[in-house]
């Protein structure tokens, strides 16, 4: 496996991420300023390379596109895009959740990060467990996705409600809505890592963007022929 | 309102307790020594009081009835009764659910709890949300009780659900059931407390006494006359 | 029991909520966009239906207006009503209690979400325990409440002060008013969870709103007849 | 969809739960009697399923052993299982690595578990990265598997290096193993959650089962046509 | 100022503690070995030095007795007292209060290092707030001391009661005592660091000792003349 | 002991408090509005009280200025007085000592609200133990001051060098100052409960006040003639 | 040792740290006004002194270069520089390194901290895990310097895998890049705090600056002569 | 650089980690069973390599030499030797320093780590500051060495002032010495973290061994001649 990197001095990126891990580069915005930013895309851009930026904000935003790069971005999700070619279509479908209303920035990130990768996303927003009859009437849809995306604040119980309903695999994702003792997501967070349904896993509270890489890692397995 | 109590040095027992709050002086065993809880429990006798004991040990029951006072104990809830005159029976009904099987003792200090100040009470244990059918099986019972107390260690999610459910108010009891990231019950205490569902309030981690004694200050008001 | 919800997309609107649990649904404002939260106003406003909102902004609430939904709002509490028909009177009578002046935001939640719904309240402010005779002089009004919220910050002891004066269930909310080891109001919420007065529960740090509606579930009760 | 349980009082077995969620209910067994234990092993083996139970004691082994159950036990799993009729292979093959040898409980467990579900296991044994060598030399195997569970206590950093090396789904299990600030595991827990490497989640500390149940479930889905 | 020390290799016995901050070195048993604890103890009775040591074993105690140092031993509090002068008496006096009797032995710590350093100690013991009229009995005796020490665990909330009752300085000692949200003493710490009451100051979970020590500090200072 | 408070509605002003403890009531600033604040110290005012409020806004006090209450104010303290009747002074003396300059603002809170109430303060700024000889220098000074304040941020070690050193007792402050793992304060919180130096307590972060109300308390004791 | 200080009052300027500890006095500038900023770099300029403080705003600077002090900035890592006399240089070579571009502000801190103290430094930024190649190509040089600087946020495994590749001391810097479970830095301190790699030790969160120092201090024993 | 391992099965013993990071691999004893850790020594042994494991039982010493393995064992430090051949001298000298005497555990294991490698060691016991004077009686002799280990459990405030006072890099292991607010070792942790004190950095909570790898690989260092 042959690696390597365009060295920019303030980073380097992985060119041959794809290769290794299935996925390109990723760009994590904060902490880079804009010039570093826009260095770093117009790199890409120049090796002909599609890239996806998490948590952008407008302002760099506006800058890269004042720049000439090419970026698209959703204000919802915060992401910031170059797509230079698009990726060959994932086999199957992802189901992405959401306890409520305030959960959407990200679960809108998760799904346009598998989207991003090629992969096909059905929403059900807002069917959290105050009201279990709401979950229950679109069921049967998140039963026939191949993973699920359970995204949920406050109490962050629809995870391991889903998970005793369904068979496929589960990826909560903890966000930081709510108030109080929900402290920033922590609350949800363990209510996640404490379920007692067998078939979930979790990552970083609020991040969508992780829960859709790693559900375009398992769709990659599927349709995978073994001897 | 005239207030009273027994001094005996390291105690000092409140005989005006029921007056003042509906229910008398109850004995929290940690931390007192046999012979302590052996004098505490003559002064009741002597005084043909009623009183219950939580967190009682097997050793100190059996030291009490030694000493010939006439007390009686459950060994699943750890709960040590002294009976002189069998409390009123109050009006209405309480369901006590269990998320599992392990969260039995504490469900069974909330019962007997509410059972000994003449309470009337009915479980429903292992009703938890990885096979949420079987809470369902049962919902028509839950919704007919005055108040449900429900009982859950690990991602505690059962109180959230079931308050989504009924319409009588619902009193959480998270238990320290579960392993690593549960921390001895931090995790259900938080998914009680952020629920997302309304009606429901949550006492200490394992503490099925507090909500037993909670749910029975509610059924005193219920049946009560209002001009 | 039949379900149903209206389906905004971004939101599932729960309609059925007051059959079930008591009280139609209300709305948790933050993580709403002022665009969301009107489309779900209207909702509400053309099905003929009251409903009350939380944790609203200002600059919200007159977007509402703006928007031509008769809407009213409380700057104390961040209260946004939109009332068609008058709740029907609950039983009883609510006592709402602080610690301190800098409780009241959350103390009109509570009274005030109680009152939408409506409970008869009354209001006990700034008794808190560095000054106990100031809770003393309004001891007998507290007494004579069927239910009474004690709201404090800081240490947070007023519930167990009260708890042990009264016989009616307490309902203790802690406020994240204080500051260094107040810790954003844990510690009122760990003073209120350990209370070695009995019969009392907590809710949330700041939710007097979770207060107001589990108060109404309990008045709900009151009244009602048992053979 | 047809859901069913048996009803033992103190539990309620979960027949359906294959059904619903492709594997049948598993017993986590702390916190149950050894004759709550016998008792529900009793009703699987009436029924001719097979089970498995998660941290169970040597004496509630041998005490279900005595009771003519055909139960057998491992010693460093802590995995009882009855055994009724073999489940059917599942496609693909999961590779299981440890950051040291004090992990290998609860890389067992892991193990144990997915093959008891019908999966093949490799074991990848103390490979952790302050001798990264060892892991390398191993890379090759690893990357062939379908999916990855990395088992690490202490800083847990191996997770995200191999997700950074393979192009696999990984399951990341933090373990208790270490001291001071390890916090029983809540170190290994945050760096899995805030890996910088996309494509894994997390599980409980020491949740070996969770993994093991979360890789079945894609392995599952891996060979599934789609059209 | 002069300060010297026996230096024992695996200890330092500061020999000028006394002249420097009023009272002369004591011994923290924990962590030392017996053979250590002897050696510093026989260093000191060869000095004819009094001195006390705090949470000392039994075996401790024992040992020490057999290697012929004429120390006595108080079961409840865990000090070993070494005397060879009786200290000057201390001006004024201290009143050590408890919640619980549970509290009792930290309460005795407190009291008996305040009586081996010359101080005249009273004991109000249970006068915890869920019967405040035991409290309120005990009033008149309270505010005639000079210093209180209030020592309570669960919600911790009597120091904060004290404090708005008393004019004498308040010195809170939280304690262990409690279980689930208590945090073994987190909760009363809390709840002490965050008094509204004016004129407390707080000391290490369960450290009776600390606030024997200051109350003595204090007490030196009383009857002083300032010209 | 006759108790009697003002009741504005959403204050009730105790006016009893110095004959109760020795101080009258203070105000704490935030939470309240500007209305409530100026209506509060008009009420003291009005009845010729003298009152100090804590963490006061400079607009607040302009506010208070402009409603021609003759209220003054100190921008590094954030101190708010009303002044009508000097205090009567007390006797001895206090030091206040800070780590760094940084702590100064606290430092101020305690010396002045302790000047306030008629004490002598003496302050030896940034004598932290980074270069102890600074320390050092002032200690015959500080020796021989009544009580000793000691505020410090970071690691927060001056309260115990400095308890070690003097014979009074010490009335230690953590500051929020510094960064990362200081966890506002919590990282010198800790260190003071966990002193080995004996004679030393704490109050809660960046509390200042406290400290100077503490000693104020002391002091009134000194002096007295105790037969 | 003769130590000695310039008292400002505010401020006690700690001449002899150089003579003392090996480098002389630095700033840090948060909690510091202007004037204070300015007093202090004043005196340091008239006592010919060359100082550093760290965190400094570019208002205080600017506001310094107003004052007349020959002050210089550095944007990045927040360094304002007054330089009298250049130090000499230390033998040796301190390699620093980051997991991201986001560390750099960190990693600039530390740099350029050693550099003022006249070191040797070398830059390998943005060679984080999930590219572990880009880490392997600069590993040669890394391995060349006396003293590796690991910087790293979120998970913050870089400070691990480069211990156990190398054989110099390393120190290990946190950084509090990332969010969510990384609790402002706590995340990859942990990690830090429990690498089962040997001969790396930690700093605070966001420390860039102790990095430096201490990086300083172990140069300077470099190339000591020893008999 | 070439890496090898024995490869074990549960343990991939890493021999190549002199060559790479200048000390040979240790043990870490818990978690592994008595004959894993047999077969790991015996494996060293055939290899004639020395090899230091760590908190190792008593009970697992006695079994290796019941199997003709020559270790040695010192109770005191729970260190387990098995040397072959004796590691050449490294230069210069290290301090270990303890604020008190049960300490001694981690500070055996620093030093005695330490003194396997090759290291010279002087011991400073029972320094700490609540009797400063005695560590300024040994603090020449603390000053000649080139690098000081502080350990020190409780308030953790040793490495502060000894980094104040030397010119050599300090190694601070917090201790797990203390109760209450210490929580196992936090409380020093902290106060290590945020020291004031440049020059110093940190290593896990008794975390001795480390401290003592650490400083062989700065002693390493020492005398290198840089051209």
């Amino acid at each position: 496996m042959e690696n390597t990197f365009e060295d920019l001095g303030f980073a380097k990126l992985d060119m041959s991420r794809q290769k290794r891990t299935g996925a390109n580069e990723t760009i994590y915005c904060p902490g880079k300023t804009t010039e570093q930013l826009i260095e770093i895309l117009k790199t890409f851009h120049n090796n002909k390379c599609s890239v996806l930026g998490t948590r952008c904000s407008e302002e760099k935003f506006l800058a890269a596109k004042q720049a000439n790069i090419p970026v698209t971005f959703d204000a919802v999700s915060k992401i910031i895009k170059l797509i230079n070619t698009a990726p060959g279509p994932l086999p199957g479908k992802i189901a992405v959740c959401t306890g409520g209303t305030a959960d959407l920035p990200v679960a809108e990130e998760a799904a346009q990060t598998a989207e991003f990768f090629g992969a096909e996303v059905e929403r059900y927003f807002d069917v959290g467990i105050a009201g279990i009859h709401r979950l229950f009437a679109k069921l049967d849809n998140i039963r026939s996705a191949d993973i699920v995306i359970a995204v949920a604040g406050m109490e962050g119980a629809l995870g391991s409600v889903i998970t005793g309903l369904v068979d496929s695999p589960v990826i909560a994702v903890p966000t930081s809505v709510g108030y109080g003792a929900s402290f920033n997501g922590i609350a949800p967070l363990l209510t996640m890592l404490n379920s007692c349904a067998e078939g979930m896993s979790v990552v970083n509270i609020d991040n969508g963007f992780g829960a859709g890489m790693l559900a375009c890692r398992m769709l990659r397995r599927i349709g995978k022929t073994h001897d």
